[in-house]
């Protein structure tokens, strides 16, 4: 399998660590969403779409979506599990990932910011300011509602809640979001950021990272 | 269990159509987004985060995030089947649906569209561009290229993906999005709305539809 990512993509880094919990090995291909190189020819005859992250299998089927391959991921290798096996905490663990995936991250996504740089014509100040507000509201504060880390969001041991809280959180110090107040947040980042997983995911420990 | 939603979200017709489809129950309580009952005291007693939809369990858990709500229903009552059986199919109908609940619905919030009209001071017509912008782009456009009906979205019979793609082309006509070059869309959407599920879902078909 050929994983096609960026180093700073969030949603790559819930992929790469979800491939590093399991143990499951892939070729990385770097993409520079920065420098435009999903939108290359030679990328677009894998990728129609221009995404990333991307998981190319073996027979050349893609899978989009971060979420997506994820669930594919855990199918091909149930252990360990990213989903509590009660259906109700399952439910709550994915209410987790979704506020992430889905309220907050595809706000910030740079074609949305360059949009509004771009059509809107907002100011630098007014972008920061965008980031922030989503990565807060409807982001990180409901998230401390949702959880009751022990030590890791749902429990003993990590799930895809975790997977999405830690590169919110990376992205949330990159664009020098507030973080007081989230004492839960902070204690489970802290759990994850002590296994070898998350720290091989890290943007930072990538190839590519500059 | 007590569905709260308003008849207008996409996110709320999502888990009605998947409440129809497996011929589930529940009780269903109005709140209507657009005059803050999801912010009024009473309704925040139950539902701290102010969201719909939410799923009140009848031990008073609460589930929020459509799509959580759905996997919790797909675990309650397994049949039918609202994902495909072969794991490559079910990563690729979860990645449309995702396509469509990351990449699309969250940009139109209304809490996205106060923000643009509040904060950044974007004018109506300004508001209505970025409605159709994101609705196309990344949403209508990359969901064409996603699926092949026959003569739902992945097969014989309706699964996450028509569930989230039917509230979508309820927003799209909403917002008089162009909906010329989707034939494969259309094709799916005519196959649903032949279902007595996805008719019974609909906005308004529903007590408080205005």
């Amino acid at each position: 399998m050929i994983l096609y990512d960026y180093f700073r993509s969030s949603a790559g880094y819930r992929v790469r660590i979800a491939l590093e919990l399991k143990g499951l090995k892939v070729e990385r291909r770097p993409v520079n969403l920065l420098r435009g190189e999903h939108r290359a020819p030679a990328y677009l005859a894998t990728n129609p779409q221009g995404l990333a992250p991307v998981l190319e299998l073996d027979d050349g089927a893609v899978i989009t979506q971060s979420l997506a391959i994820i669930f594919y991921l855990e199918k091909l290798q149930p252990g360990p599990a990213l989903l509590p096996e009660d259906p109700v905490l399952a439910a709550k663990t994915l209410s987790v990932a979704l506020t992430i995936a889905c309220d907050t991250h595809p706000l910030n996504n740079p074609r949305v910011v360059n949009y509004l740089r771009d059509e809107l014509h907002t100011p630098d100040a007014g972008l920061d300011e965008w980031r922030r507000h989503w990565i807060l509201e409807g982001g990180l504060e409901a998230v401390e509602n949702m959880i009751d880390p022990a030590p890791f969001c749902f429990g003993s041991s990590p799930t895809l809640a975790d997977i999405c809280l830690i590169p919110q959180l990376y992205s949330a110090r990159r664009f020098e979001t507030p973080r007081d107040g989230f004492p839960r947040i902070l204690a489970a980042e802290a759990a994850c950021l002590k296994l070898e997983a998350f720290r091989a995911a890290h943007p930072f420990n990538q190839v590519d990272a500059e």
